[in-house]
Protein backbone atom coordinates (compact mmCIF):
# COMPACT_ATOMS: atom_id res chain seq x y z
CA UNK A 1 0.00 0.00 0.00
CA UNK A 2 2.19 2.50 -1.79
CA UNK A 3 -0.27 5.14 -1.51
CA UNK A 4 -0.76 5.54 2.22
CA UNK A 5 1.48 8.08 3.25
CA UNK A 6 -0.11 9.00 6.46
CA UNK A 7 -1.57 6.89 9.66
CA UNK A 8 -4.24 7.75 12.12
CA UNK A 9 -4.71 5.71 15.22
CA UNK A 10 -7.34 5.15 17.93
CA UNK A 11 -5.93 5.42 21.19
CA UNK A 12 -8.22 3.41 23.64
CA UNK A 13 -8.46 -0.03 23.08
CA UNK A 14 -5.96 0.15 20.22
CA UNK A 15 -3.14 1.20 21.43
CA UNK A 16 -3.53 0.77 25.27
CA UNK A 17 -6.53 -1.08 27.74
CA UNK A 18 -9.33 1.12 28.42
CA UNK A 19 -12.82 -0.72 27.53
CA UNK A 20 -11.35 -3.64 30.15
CA UNK A 21 -10.82 -0.95 33.38
CA UNK A 22 -14.61 0.15 32.53
CA UNK A 23 -15.92 -3.59 32.74
CA UNK A 24 -14.01 -4.07 36.28
CA UNK A 25 -15.58 -0.49 37.56
CA UNK A 26 -19.13 -2.09 35.96
CA UNK A 27 -18.78 -5.21 38.06
CA UNK A 28 -17.80 -3.43 41.22
CA UNK A 29 -21.15 -0.97 40.89
CA UNK A 30 -23.29 -4.20 40.37
CA UNK A 31 -22.04 -5.28 43.43
CA UNK A 32 -22.83 -2.01 44.80
CA UNK A 33 -26.24 -2.00 43.77
CA UNK A 34 -27.01 -6.06 43.93
CA UNK A 35 -29.27 -5.56 46.95
CA UNK A 36 -31.54 -3.42 44.98
CA UNK A 37 -31.40 -4.92 41.12
CA UNK A 38 -30.14 -7.95 39.24
CA UNK A 39 -26.73 -6.75 37.20
CA UNK A 40 -28.83 -7.05 33.93
CA UNK A 41 -31.16 -4.19 35.09
CA UNK A 42 -28.45 -1.73 36.65
CA UNK A 43 -26.47 -1.99 33.30
CA UNK A 44 -29.20 -1.11 31.14
CA UNK A 45 -30.15 1.62 33.10
CA UNK A 46 -27.05 3.00 33.17
CA UNK A 47 -26.13 3.05 29.62
CA UNK A 48 -29.83 4.72 28.97
CA UNK A 49 -28.46 7.38 31.30
CA UNK A 50 -25.34 7.68 29.75
CA UNK A 51 -26.59 7.68 26.60
CA UNK A 52 -29.46 10.40 28.02
CA UNK A 53 -26.19 12.49 28.84
CA UNK A 54 -24.08 11.76 26.02
CA UNK A 55 -25.07 15.24 24.02
CA UNK A 56 -24.32 17.22 27.56
CA UNK A 57 -21.29 15.34 28.97
CA UNK A 58 -19.47 13.83 25.87
CA UNK A 59 -17.56 10.93 26.19
CA UNK A 60 -14.78 10.09 29.35
CA UNK A 61 -14.48 8.74 32.55
CA UNK A 62 -16.30 12.24 34.48
CA UNK A 63 -19.32 12.20 32.55
CA UNK A 64 -19.16 8.27 32.87
CA UNK A 65 -18.99 8.98 36.90
CA UNK A 66 -21.79 11.70 36.85
CA UNK A 67 -23.99 8.97 34.71
CA UNK A 68 -23.20 6.32 37.80
CA UNK A 69 -24.43 8.66 40.68
CA UNK A 70 -26.85 9.60 38.71
CA UNK A 71 -28.18 6.15 38.17
CA UNK A 72 -27.29 4.56 41.43
CA UNK A 73 -29.60 7.51 42.99
CA UNK A 74 -32.35 6.27 40.33
CA UNK A 75 -32.26 2.58 41.05
CA UNK A 76 -32.21 3.22 44.89
CA UNK A 77 -35.45 5.59 44.87
CA UNK A 78 -32.55 7.75 46.44
CA UNK A 79 -31.57 5.32 49.38
CA UNK A 80 -28.32 5.54 48.17
CA UNK A 81 -25.91 6.80 51.01
CA UNK A 82 -23.90 9.39 50.72
CA UNK A 83 -20.67 7.07 51.26
CA UNK A 84 -21.65 5.09 48.73
CA UNK A 85 -21.93 8.20 46.45
CA UNK A 86 -18.27 8.80 47.61
CA UNK A 87 -17.54 5.18 46.33
CA UNK A 88 -18.25 6.06 42.79
CA UNK A 89 -16.18 9.25 43.12
CA UNK A 90 -13.37 7.26 44.61
CA UNK A 91 -13.99 5.05 41.43
CA UNK A 92 -13.95 7.03 38.67
CA UNK A 93 -10.94 8.86 40.12
CA UNK A 94 -9.04 4.98 40.23
CA UNK A 95 -10.17 5.30 36.01
CA UNK A 96 -8.47 8.49 35.92
CA UNK A 97 -5.28 7.46 37.26
CA UNK A 98 -4.78 4.04 36.43
CA UNK A 99 -1.72 3.31 34.62
CA UNK A 100 -1.74 3.22 30.99
CA UNK A 101 -1.34 -0.74 29.92
CA UNK A 102 -0.43 -0.78 26.18
CA UNK A 103 -1.76 -3.74 23.91
CA UNK A 104 0.47 -6.27 23.13
CA UNK A 105 2.89 -5.44 20.10
CA UNK A 106 1.86 -1.47 20.30
CA UNK A 107 5.40 -1.06 22.18
CA UNK A 108 7.21 -2.36 18.99
CA UNK A 109 4.83 -1.44 16.18
CA UNK A 110 4.27 2.33 16.86
CA UNK A 111 7.77 3.10 16.76
CA UNK A 112 8.71 1.20 13.91
CA UNK A 113 5.83 2.31 11.57
CA UNK A 114 6.81 6.04 12.92
CA UNK A 115 9.68 5.99 10.69
CA UNK A 116 8.33 4.76 7.55
CA UNK A 117 4.63 6.93 8.29
CA UNK A 118 3.42 9.96 9.63
CA UNK A 119 1.47 9.08 12.53
CA UNK A 120 -1.54 11.13 14.31
CA UNK A 121 -3.40 10.22 17.30
CA UNK A 122 -6.87 10.84 16.94
CA UNK A 123 -9.52 10.23 19.63
CA UNK A 124 -12.11 11.47 21.68
CA UNK A 125 -12.96 11.58 25.52
CA UNK A 126 -12.15 14.35 27.81
CA UNK A 127 -9.29 16.55 26.77
CA UNK A 128 -6.43 15.82 29.74
CA UNK A 129 -7.67 12.60 30.24
CA UNK A 130 -6.11 11.34 26.65
CA UNK A 131 -3.30 13.73 27.06
CA UNK A 132 -2.30 12.38 30.57
CA UNK A 133 -2.26 8.42 29.00
CA UNK A 134 -0.56 9.73 25.90
CA UNK A 135 1.93 11.26 28.22
CA UNK A 136 2.46 7.71 30.28
CA UNK A 137 1.99 5.95 27.31
CA UNK A 138 5.71 6.42 26.18
CA UNK A 139 5.10 7.01 22.64
CA UNK A 140 3.67 10.73 22.79
CA UNK A 141 7.10 12.01 20.09
CA UNK A 142 6.09 9.23 17.57
CA UNK A 143 3.33 10.99 16.89
CA UNK A 144 3.35 14.49 14.43
CA UNK A 145 0.01 15.73 16.38
CA UNK A 146 -3.00 14.38 18.23
CA UNK A 147 -6.79 15.10 17.52
CA UNK A 148 -8.68 14.84 20.39
CA UNK A 149 -12.54 15.02 19.20
CA UNK A 150 -15.56 15.52 20.96
CA UNK A 151 -17.07 13.37 17.94
CA UNK A 152 -15.69 11.03 15.59
CA UNK A 153 -17.82 11.21 12.13
CA UNK A 154 -17.42 11.75 8.37
CA UNK A 155 -17.35 15.56 9.12
CA UNK A 156 -14.96 15.61 11.97
CA UNK A 157 -12.24 12.82 10.25
CA UNK A 158 -12.95 15.64 7.27
CA UNK A 159 -11.96 18.30 9.13
CA UNK A 160 -8.50 16.57 10.55
CA UNK A 161 -8.07 15.55 7.05
CA UNK A 162 -8.51 19.23 5.89
CA UNK A 163 -6.33 20.88 8.78
CA UNK A 164 -3.19 18.53 7.97
CA UNK A 165 -3.32 18.95 4.13
CA UNK A 166 -4.41 15.26 3.76
CA UNK A 167 -5.81 13.47 1.12
CA UNK A 168 -8.23 11.11 2.18
CA UNK A 169 -7.06 7.72 -0.45
CA UNK A 170 -3.36 8.00 1.48
CA UNK A 171 -4.70 7.92 4.79
CA UNK A 172 -5.48 5.09 6.47
CA UNK A 173 -7.17 4.87 10.09
CA UNK A 174 -6.72 2.06 12.39
CA UNK A 175 -9.25 1.30 15.25
CA UNK A 176 -11.14 -0.68 17.24
CA UNK A 177 -14.36 0.72 16.49
CA UNK A 178 -16.21 -0.32 13.06
CA UNK A 179 -18.51 3.00 14.08
CA UNK A 180 -15.92 5.73 15.00
CA UNK A 181 -12.89 4.19 13.48
CA UNK A 182 -13.67 2.93 10.09
CA UNK A 183 -16.97 3.61 8.54
CA UNK A 184 -16.43 7.68 8.75
CA UNK A 185 -13.23 6.98 6.84
CA UNK A 186 -14.42 4.93 4.30
CA UNK A 187 -16.58 6.92 3.59
CA UNK A 188 -14.59 9.97 2.90
CA UNK A 189 -12.79 7.72 0.58
CA UNK A 190 -9.91 6.52 2.93
CA UNK A 191 -8.51 2.72 3.88
CA UNK A 192 -9.92 1.52 7.40
CA UNK A 193 -7.63 -1.34 9.53
CA UNK A 194 -9.89 -3.08 11.56
CA UNK A 195 -8.41 -4.20 14.91
CA UNK A 196 -11.21 -5.69 17.44
CA UNK A 197 -10.88 -5.50 20.84
CA UNK A 198 -12.36 -8.33 23.24
CA UNK A 199 -14.70 -5.79 25.04
CA UNK A 200 -16.69 -3.08 22.97
CA UNK A 201 -18.78 -0.74 24.69
CA UNK A 202 -22.65 -1.00 23.83
CA UNK A 203 -22.82 2.66 22.02
CA UNK A 204 -19.74 1.50 19.74
CA UNK A 205 -21.33 -1.33 18.73
CA UNK A 206 -22.74 -1.63 14.88
CA UNK A 207 -24.13 -4.79 12.63
CA UNK A 208 -22.95 -2.04 9.28
CA UNK A 209 -20.03 -4.22 7.76
CA UNK A 210 -18.11 -2.29 5.43
CA UNK A 211 -18.13 -2.48 1.38
CA UNK A 212 -14.94 -1.17 0.65
CA UNK A 213 -12.93 -3.95 -1.57
CA UNK A 214 -9.14 -3.26 -1.11
CA UNK A 215 -9.76 -0.26 1.06
CA UNK A 216 -10.83 -2.44 4.17
CA UNK A 217 -8.60 -4.61 6.16
CA UNK A 218 -9.67 -6.67 9.55
CA UNK A 219 -6.32 -7.66 11.51
CA UNK A 220 -5.95 -9.53 15.02
CA UNK A 221 -3.10 -7.61 15.88
CA UNK A 222 -0.96 -4.29 15.69
CA UNK A 223 1.56 -6.21 14.92
CA UNK A 224 0.40 -6.99 11.47
CA UNK A 225 -0.05 -3.11 10.60
CA UNK A 226 3.29 -3.07 8.72
CA UNK A 227 3.25 -6.24 6.69
CA UNK A 228 -0.12 -4.95 5.52
CA UNK A 229 1.15 -1.43 4.63
CA UNK A 230 4.24 -2.73 2.87
CA UNK A 231 1.94 -5.48 0.78
CA UNK A 232 0.54 -4.71 -2.78
CA UNK B 1 0.34 47.65 15.93
CA UNK B 2 0.84 46.74 11.85
CA UNK B 3 3.09 43.65 13.27
CA UNK B 4 0.26 41.90 14.63
CA UNK B 5 -0.71 39.50 12.37
CA UNK B 6 -2.91 36.78 14.10
CA UNK B 7 -4.82 37.66 17.31
CA UNK B 8 -5.57 34.83 20.07
CA UNK B 9 -9.12 35.42 21.96
CA UNK B 10 -9.98 33.08 24.97
CA UNK B 11 -13.77 32.17 25.20
CA UNK B 12 -15.34 32.00 28.73
CA UNK B 13 -15.39 36.09 30.24
CA UNK B 14 -13.52 37.29 27.06
CA UNK B 15 -16.10 36.59 24.54
CA UNK B 16 -19.31 35.68 26.65
CA UNK B 17 -20.41 35.18 30.26
CA UNK B 18 -19.13 31.73 32.28
CA UNK B 19 -18.17 32.93 35.56
CA UNK B 20 -21.38 34.53 36.61
CA UNK B 21 -23.04 31.29 36.05
CA UNK B 22 -20.64 29.61 38.22
CA UNK B 23 -21.44 32.25 40.99
CA UNK B 24 -24.79 31.77 40.76
CA UNK B 25 -24.94 28.06 40.80
CA UNK B 26 -22.01 29.03 44.02
CA UNK B 27 -24.89 30.64 45.73
CA UNK B 28 -27.21 27.92 44.98
CA UNK B 29 -24.93 25.90 46.23
CA UNK B 30 -24.67 27.83 49.82
CA UNK B 31 -27.61 27.66 50.42
CA UNK B 32 -28.44 24.14 50.16
CA UNK B 33 -25.42 23.61 52.90
CA UNK B 34 -26.35 26.67 55.01
CA UNK B 35 -27.85 24.60 57.70
CA UNK B 36 -24.37 23.04 58.41
CA UNK B 37 -21.89 25.43 57.52
CA UNK B 38 -21.40 29.13 56.53
CA UNK B 39 -20.89 30.44 53.14
CA UNK B 40 -17.13 31.46 53.54
CA UNK B 41 -16.74 27.64 54.98
CA UNK B 42 -18.52 26.32 51.90
CA UNK B 43 -16.34 28.36 49.72
CA UNK B 44 -13.02 27.71 51.01
CA UNK B 45 -13.71 23.52 51.07
CA UNK B 46 -15.24 23.98 47.72
CA UNK B 47 -12.29 25.78 46.36
CA UNK B 48 -10.07 23.03 48.19
CA UNK B 49 -11.35 20.36 46.66
CA UNK B 50 -11.25 21.61 42.88
CA UNK B 51 -7.67 22.54 43.47
CA UNK B 52 -6.93 19.11 45.09
CA UNK B 53 -8.84 17.64 41.71
CA UNK B 54 -7.40 19.96 39.29
CA UNK B 55 -4.70 17.22 38.02
CA UNK B 56 -7.01 14.85 37.63
CA UNK B 57 -10.14 16.30 36.49
CA UNK B 58 -8.99 19.40 34.17
CA UNK B 59 -10.79 22.62 34.03
CA UNK B 60 -15.04 22.36 33.38
CA UNK B 61 -17.99 21.95 34.35
CA UNK B 62 -18.27 18.39 34.62
CA UNK B 63 -15.23 18.74 36.88
CA UNK B 64 -16.58 21.17 39.26
CA UNK B 65 -19.91 19.46 39.89
CA UNK B 66 -17.93 15.66 40.81
CA UNK B 67 -15.98 18.33 43.36
CA UNK B 68 -19.06 19.83 44.07
CA UNK B 69 -20.83 16.60 45.03
CA UNK B 70 -18.00 15.58 47.20
CA UNK B 71 -17.64 18.38 48.89
CA UNK B 72 -21.01 18.17 50.15
CA UNK B 73 -20.67 14.95 51.23
CA UNK B 74 -17.16 15.82 53.72
CA UNK B 75 -19.52 19.23 54.93
CA UNK B 76 -22.25 16.97 55.68
CA UNK B 77 -20.40 14.22 57.10
CA UNK B 78 -22.13 11.92 54.68
CA UNK B 79 -25.96 13.32 55.73
CA UNK B 80 -26.54 14.79 52.69
CA UNK B 81 -29.23 13.42 50.78
CA UNK B 82 -29.74 11.61 47.40
CA UNK B 83 -32.14 13.87 46.73
CA UNK B 84 -30.40 16.98 47.21
CA UNK B 85 -26.91 15.38 45.55
CA UNK B 86 -29.67 14.36 42.23
CA UNK B 87 -30.10 18.57 42.36
CA UNK B 88 -26.21 18.89 42.35
CA UNK B 89 -26.23 17.37 39.24
CA UNK B 90 -29.02 18.75 37.82
CA UNK B 91 -27.39 22.14 38.53
CA UNK B 92 -24.39 20.71 36.35
CA UNK B 93 -26.54 19.97 33.83
CA UNK B 94 -28.10 23.17 33.84
CA UNK B 95 -24.65 24.96 33.33
CA UNK B 96 -23.79 22.65 30.34
CA UNK B 97 -26.97 23.23 28.77
CA UNK B 98 -26.79 27.62 29.34
CA UNK B 99 -27.61 29.51 26.62
CA UNK B 100 -24.01 31.44 25.31
CA UNK B 101 -24.97 35.56 26.08
CA UNK B 102 -21.87 37.61 24.75
CA UNK B 103 -19.81 40.32 26.28
CA UNK B 104 -20.97 44.24 25.13
CA UNK B 105 -19.30 44.84 21.93
CA UNK B 106 -18.40 40.89 20.80
CA UNK B 107 -20.76 40.72 18.08
CA UNK B 108 -19.58 43.53 16.72
CA UNK B 109 -15.67 43.35 17.24
CA UNK B 110 -14.83 39.79 16.11
CA UNK B 111 -16.60 39.96 13.04
CA UNK B 112 -14.66 43.03 12.19
CA UNK B 113 -11.38 42.17 13.31
CA UNK B 114 -11.82 38.91 11.36
CA UNK B 115 -11.70 41.14 8.40
CA UNK B 116 -8.40 42.45 9.21
CA UNK B 117 -6.49 39.55 11.32
CA UNK B 118 -6.39 36.09 11.60
CA UNK B 119 -8.10 35.21 14.56
CA UNK B 120 -7.84 32.04 17.07
CA UNK B 121 -9.75 30.60 19.95
CA UNK B 122 -8.20 30.07 22.71
CA UNK B 123 -9.53 28.21 25.29
CA UNK B 124 -9.76 25.42 27.96
CA UNK B 125 -12.35 23.45 29.53
CA UNK B 126 -14.30 20.82 28.19
CA UNK B 127 -13.70 19.80 25.01
CA UNK B 128 -17.36 19.42 23.87
CA UNK B 129 -18.78 22.11 26.08
CA UNK B 130 -16.20 25.16 24.49
CA UNK B 131 -17.49 23.16 21.29
CA UNK B 132 -21.13 23.66 22.14
CA UNK B 133 -20.60 27.30 23.50
CA UNK B 134 -19.04 28.48 20.26
CA UNK B 135 -21.18 27.08 17.82
CA UNK B 136 -23.77 28.87 19.93
CA UNK B 137 -22.25 31.99 19.65
CA UNK B 138 -22.61 31.94 16.51
CA UNK B 139 -18.84 33.65 15.89
CA UNK B 140 -17.58 30.01 14.95
CA UNK B 141 -17.24 31.28 11.10
CA UNK B 142 -14.72 34.28 12.17
CA UNK B 143 -12.42 31.87 13.76
CA UNK B 144 -9.25 29.95 11.55
CA UNK B 145 -8.64 27.64 14.05
CA UNK B 146 -9.82 26.50 17.81
CA UNK B 147 -7.70 25.72 20.20
CA UNK B 148 -8.96 23.78 23.53
CA UNK B 149 -6.02 23.59 25.68
CA UNK B 150 -5.97 21.52 28.69
CA UNK B 151 -3.29 23.98 30.05
CA UNK B 152 -2.69 27.54 29.04
CA UNK B 153 1.02 28.22 29.82
CA UNK B 154 4.27 28.99 28.13
CA UNK B 155 4.96 25.52 26.53
CA UNK B 156 1.31 25.00 25.70
CA UNK B 157 0.92 28.50 23.72
CA UNK B 158 4.74 27.95 21.95
CA UNK B 159 3.01 24.60 20.94
CA UNK B 160 0.35 26.52 19.24
CA UNK B 161 2.06 29.16 17.66
CA UNK B 162 4.83 26.84 16.61
CA UNK B 163 1.59 24.47 15.09
CA UNK B 164 0.18 27.47 13.23
CA UNK B 165 3.35 28.79 12.05
CA UNK B 166 2.97 32.25 13.82
CA UNK B 167 5.61 34.50 14.84
CA UNK B 168 5.51 35.42 18.95
CA UNK B 169 6.54 39.02 17.95
CA UNK B 170 3.44 39.02 15.46
CA UNK B 171 0.83 37.42 17.92
CA UNK B 172 -1.70 39.10 20.15
CA UNK B 173 -3.55 37.43 23.02
CA UNK B 174 -6.68 38.81 24.32
CA UNK B 175 -8.29 38.08 27.34
CA UNK B 176 -9.22 38.20 31.00
CA UNK B 177 -6.84 36.06 33.17
CA UNK B 178 -3.69 37.93 33.35
CA UNK B 179 -2.41 34.18 34.77
CA UNK B 180 -3.59 32.32 31.50
CA UNK B 181 -3.74 34.93 28.97
CA UNK B 182 -1.51 37.71 29.18
CA UNK B 183 1.82 36.37 30.96
CA UNK B 184 2.62 33.19 29.56
CA UNK B 185 2.02 34.87 25.96
CA UNK B 186 4.31 37.76 27.06
CA UNK B 187 7.00 35.46 28.44
CA UNK B 188 7.29 34.57 24.85
CA UNK B 189 7.87 37.56 23.16
CA UNK B 190 4.16 38.28 21.92
CA UNK B 191 1.54 40.97 22.91
CA UNK B 192 -1.04 40.53 25.32
CA UNK B 193 -4.37 42.73 25.90
CA UNK B 194 -6.02 42.15 29.20
CA UNK B 195 -9.92 42.62 29.50
CA UNK B 196 -10.54 42.39 33.19
CA UNK B 197 -14.21 40.78 33.99
CA UNK B 198 -15.88 42.02 36.88
CA UNK B 199 -15.04 38.62 38.48
CA UNK B 200 -12.94 36.39 38.29
CA UNK B 201 -12.28 32.72 39.65
CA UNK B 202 -10.11 32.43 42.84
CA UNK B 203 -7.75 30.21 40.53
CA UNK B 204 -6.95 32.75 37.84
CA UNK B 205 -5.95 35.15 40.46
CA UNK B 206 -2.68 36.25 40.33
CA UNK B 207 -0.71 39.45 41.81
CA UNK B 208 1.76 39.33 39.04
CA UNK B 209 2.37 42.42 36.96
CA UNK B 210 3.37 42.11 33.49
CA UNK B 211 6.44 44.34 32.71
CA UNK B 212 6.38 44.65 29.18
CA UNK B 213 6.24 47.81 27.74
CA UNK B 214 4.70 48.31 24.83
CA UNK B 215 3.68 44.61 24.78
CA UNK B 216 1.02 44.95 27.37
CA UNK B 217 -2.48 46.70 27.20
CA UNK B 218 -4.87 46.65 29.26
CA UNK B 219 -8.70 47.49 28.22
CA UNK B 220 -12.17 48.10 29.43
CA UNK B 221 -14.15 46.81 26.77
CA UNK B 222 -13.10 44.60 23.78
CA UNK B 223 -14.53 47.17 21.30
CA UNK B 224 -11.28 49.17 21.76
CA UNK B 225 -9.29 46.38 20.29
CA UNK B 226 -9.75 48.05 16.56
CA UNK B 227 -8.17 51.32 17.37
CA UNK B 228 -5.54 49.30 19.61
CA UNK B 229 -4.55 47.72 16.79
CA UNK B 230 -4.43 50.36 14.10
CA UNK B 231 -2.59 52.30 16.42
CA UNK B 232 1.27 53.14 16.29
Amino acid sequence: MNHIRVIGLDADDTLWHNESIFERVHERYRALLAQYHDAATVDRQLFATEIRNLELYGYGVKGFTLSAIETAIELTSGKISAEEIRTLIELGREMLDHPVELLEGVAQTIPALATTHTLLLITKGDLRDQQRKLAKSGLASHFKAVEILSEKDVATYASVLNRHGIKASEFLMVGNSLKSDILPVLSLGGTGAYIPYHLTWMHERTDELPDAPGRFFRLDRISELPSLLSGD
